[in-house]
């Protein structure tokens, strides 16, 4: 995951014979954009971006019509014309990256952790600032290595972004929860979008041209995108936290939210709709965590993590200087996760239960934004809880007074689901679960609380916040009560806890700046959601006692159809069944390599050494995914030879699908790229 | 794996809903037949067998013609004429068994182990030898239950077997070993034999009919066969030490004799085909036995053991009878292998390298032979080391005064791989070492040692032969000289293991019998190659992430080969290329099951309740191998839902195949079926 501003060609030179030129660097730099929370890439003279299906669902779903749903049936523009606007979308093309690391660095005057870590971030906002104004670009100043190095980013930003093709979902996400984080796989997560300027198509002047052949197994080839964020720069002790405490309790959460959905929808099949969206990212999380965890528990990485730690810290204890300023930093995080670990049943339950995205009660929430509205208007902006600060306040109190629907049984099944964890976890006199059970059963708690509050009436939220600290001290609505009697357990954790992380960002950040003393770039930062290039190669893996092959062709999919008997997830749309002898079922479809990506590199494009698209990454396999914490050694560069491989998924060049000229949309792409 | 006398009706009830009848029952078994080392079963009124192509490889070899190999072009007959005798091949079909463990336990009057042993043997022949005499039948005293229980078995034996059909070996071993004891699956190891008696087909009274649907998800199916051995009765202490002494070294000799033939090959290209078989051999026992080392670490199973194993013991001390003749076998069978752990290292270097199929050297087994052969001919027979009691004796000495093909390089690798593996297990003054070494490094060792030698030249090894004892102890020839030196340690170590061995056995059987009489037959015995019905039903199960289908279709077969750019073994024949759109692709090829077989149960039909063939036993995969020990409980019945299943792989049924009259030999199957 190499910066664009210290590519390792060297490194490159010595692996695959293969030193770009910046020339070819810039190209390639200015042909890769960025979406919202997803990559993406020119990849014609007029404007076409190639990214992912997933990432472009929400306008592929809002741009239907209403009497049709483009999820369920795939678009493809009949014409520029017809071409659907993305709310929300837009394209930020990275166009130069300077190094600001002193600027920052000089406005650092501060001794404390957290007046340093404000003051870093005041320079970097004024930089940011400054250059927005000078520029008209949107501009970034990125933290790498934890803090140890400050690039800034000068963006070029596209706000007109339009749907120009997407699959039926059925194609893009063939295979559902079962086959995500896995590989073979047979999907086709491709949409294609169009940036217009002044309404018409804009034309970069850098744009991924199409590769005739596709991806050989063992070739060199690059994925240009930007991946969310890794932790290889997280020390042992932040990691055995995760492991031990973070993870399991997040998974924890997911299972029992998945659950209440589970349950609502047995019981009202009208709410399978309703929570499908939750469940699906849910699944997605649930199986991302589960491959975090596995690489945390896999011995081989953890003994070269701690090898490495052990070299790191010998380095900086060697050096007389470096153990002044950082011989410290490792035991302070230490330190601060064993505090967090000792009081994390605490931080856990003390609360409101969890987001509404997460199967919490909509009416706890409610009862938890009334208390505190009330006490957070009355203070300065910068005294209160960051949810309240700037135009947090306002936005709450307005959504607290419009209309909500409230479902009383999801309701008693979260509030009881957060009192049964509460329960498991605490001890019996503990002083939340004295106010939320009273000696009642969760379940008993939960019916009680949740038939006699009348939060879920307006004109009663309205008179609370309207009446002020004195209305909500003298509401006995059962949820308000509860809400009262939680809100100062909750701050005290959260206080102590804030300050803990705190501390762990300002080790951390050493951490970086020690790391970019001892090793400079020849490791590559963590991710940062900013433009990297990764290197790797197609290639086949030992996986189930057997090999995966380094591709997959169309065979597959209908394969996998028919030996699941086209049920859910692997059922086919109409006219993929009707047509398949039109395509040339040998065409390779999906492929697997060796490149480093995570979360954020969705829709990256996949080029060779001619910077043409082989591919489109879309997904990492669960081996992959462990890499998260502790990159597998054994995946870098071509002579890798034995045990799993970080894997990549990635679609093979669609022009080839098209030789049989089969279905539309499929089509589209080399069509557009030839006549548009 | 329960006999077809104690059949489970009850639990079959049970779970299943079904109760099979006594004729359905003799029906079954009457149609079921046994062939060397495999199972296989009569599928049509003119006697046609269907079993695996492995089953009946070396007979598809022999009767090639001299200008081409079955086994590559796979073979048809085109009329009965044409179908070709296979020596060495014969069917035994079940005719009765018949309880006799009150005829062998009152032959037993001795009270030490060994005797105990000789007497029983010395029963079962005489019960054998009545039985062929008064009936012309095969007979065979089968011991249950590790001597638990004894069950006469009589058998019609036929002796004229011909082949019929044998699709190409690039599909009847599709995936080849990568694939072996894997799924999904796609290759159809299947042939047809046919019984002929007078020269005529034979007319079967029982045969099994085809299935026209095959086998759904989830139905009830058996499987009838002869499973070879399990271990599911070996104590704890059994297990343990093949878990950290026996597989681990078995392994190390599987790796080793890899080495070696690998290492050959690469400078002998002309070695592949000869070393071709032993190769195939030793990978298939290296994931087996890889299979059966993860049952015996898989921490789950073995705590299902243990509990098993304490309850066992505790039912057996709570009754004084049991508790006075059973309670000390437990331990006696640890103190035995604990002996034969510490002794481990001598055992298994002390000796003359492994057998020539596990790239042993073949003039360090001559030079045994040689002093061997000079000391054995002077004991009485019964007094011989087994290798040398009745035509033993003479057989060796016949192939020593054969010609032999000596290959120098390949016996220098063989020894000083030998002698490596001593160096490294021995300490540095074992009298082995001292003998073998002489101060030398292996590979100096092995070039004297077979440089020296005159014992590829037959005349030399006349001499000694004839020259006896005397010739023997006064030969310089080195390795004479060595063989010489390990001939009294090699003995020292295997008689001290023979007896350990009988106390096992002895206890074993103890254990056996108590077994017996504790459960009864609620607990099927250990596998003995013998007729055995296994019940379960096709089901999908969770592999890598995601779910592996209860079936694959031919799409997948044509899936594998594209993926892997049809690379060997992943090739197709050039009419599966050719001929491919004649085929319904979506037919069903293999499937997965949770029936219980292991090894021996190589071409068990598949069978559901109206008895039709629904498929054909070809493999298990990885999962199930770890059965062997400890069958995961998981698997049994419909009503398992999660965790791994124990798997086979198992054919479809053929008829479907046929529907597009696609390959000669598909189809051939069921029209014999229909027309002869």
């Amino acid at each position: 995951m190499w910066t664009f501003d210290a590519p390792p060609i060297e490194y490159w030179r010595k692996t695959y014979g293969f030193a770009p030129d910046q020339k070819w660097l810039d190209h390639v730099r200015l042909s890769a954009i960025r979406i919202p929370g997803c990559s993406a890439s020119f990849v014609s003279a007029n404007g076409l971006v190639m990214t992912n299906h997933h990432c472009a669902r929400s306008c592929t779903a809002d741009v239907s019509p209403k009497d049709s749903n483009y999820i369920e049936t795939g678009f493809a523009a009949a014409n520029l014309s017809d071409e659907k606007k993305c709310a929300g979308i837009y394209a930020d093309q990275l166009v130069s990256i300077e190094p600001v690391t002193d600027r920052v660095r000089a406005a650092v005057t501060a001794t404390t952790a957290a007046q340093q870590a404000r003051q870093s971030a005041a320079a970097a906002g004024s930089i940011e600032r400054e250059c927005s104004q000078s520029t008209g670009l949107t501009c970034q100043v990125v933290s790498l290595y934890q803090g140890g190095l400050y690039s800034l980013y000068r963006y070029k930003r596209y706000n007109d972004v339009r749907l120009v093709m997407a699959p039926e979902e059925a194609i893009a996400a063939f295979g559902g929860d079962p086959d995500n984080f896995t590989y073979p796989r047979y999907d086709l997560d491709v949409t294609l979008l169009r940036v217009y300027e002044n309404n018409a198509p804009f034309h970069p002047t850098d744009y991924l041209r199409w590769s005739a052949n596709g991806a050989a197994e063992g070739e060199l080839i690059f994925i240009v995108g930007n991946p969310g964020s890794t932790g290889r720069l997280n020390t042992l002790a932040q990691m055995d936290f995760l492991r031990d405490i973070g993870y399991p309790a997040q998974l924890a959460i997911y299972k029992r939210a998945l659950g209440i959905y589970r349950e609502t929808i047995a019981h009202d099949s009208a709410a399978a709709r309703r929570f499908q969206n939750q469940i699906f990212s849910i699944e997605n999380s649930q199986k991302a965590v589960g491959g975090y965890l596995a690489g945390l528990v896999d011995s081989a990485r953890m003994a070269q993590k701690r090898a490495f730690e052990n070299e790191f810290r010998a380095r900086i204890n060697a050096d007389p200087a470096l153990r002044a300023r950082y011989g410290r930093t490792f035991d302070a995080i230490a330190a601060a996760q064993r505090e967090l670990g000792t009081m994390a049943r605490q931080s856990r339950n003390y609360g409101f239960g969890p987001s509404a995205t997460l199967a919490g009660s909509a009416l706890m929430a409610m009862a938890a934004q009334i208390v505190r509205v009330a006490s957070e208007a009355a203070k300065p902006d910068s005294a209160r809880l960051p949810a309240y600060r700037g135009a947090g306040l306002e936005n709450i109190k307005k959504a607290l007074l419009s209309e909500r629907q409230i479902d009383s049984n999801f309701e008693k099944l979260a509030i009881s689901a957060q009192l049964r964890l509460a329960q498991q976890e605490l001890p019996p006199d503990d002083p939340f679960l004295r106010a939320a059970l009273a000696g009642r059963t969760p379940e008993r708690a939960a019916e009680a609380l949740v038939s006699g509050t009348k939060l879920n009436d307006l004109s009663v939220r309205r008179a609370l916040i309207e009446g002020g600290p004195a209305a909500v001290a003298a509401s006995n609505d059962p949820l308000i009560v509860l809400a009262r009697a939680i809100d100062p357990l909750n701050r005290g954790v959260v206080a102590r806890a804030d300050s803990l992380n705190a501390i762990i960002a300002a080790n951390a950040a050493n951490i970086g700046q020690a790391l970019f003393a001892t090793y400079g770039t020849t490791l590559p930062p963590d991710a940062t959601f900013t433009l990297r290039i990764s290197d790797g190669v197609p290639k086949s893996y030992p996986q189930s006692g057997t090999l995966a092959p380094y591709k997959t062709t169309y065979y597959g999919l209908y394969e996998r159809a028919a030996a699941f008997d086209y049920k859910d997830p692997f059922s086919l749309p109409q006219r993929w069944q009707a047509r398949k002898d039109r395509l040339s079922l040998t065409t390779p479809y999906n492929f697997v390599s060796t490149n480093d990506i995570i979360g954020g590199n969705s829709g990256s494009p996949v080029i060779n050494r001619n910077a043409e698209v082989v591919g489109l990454a879309f997904d990492s396999n669960f081996v992959g995914i462990a890499n998260r914490f502790v990159l597998n050694p054994e995946t870098r560069g071509a002579e890798a030879r034995r045990g799993p491989a970080p894997l990549m998924p990635a679609l093979s060049a669609p022009p080839r699908l098209c030789g049989k000229a089969f279905l539309r949309y499929l089509c589209y792409l080399p069509t557009l790229l030839t006549d548009s």
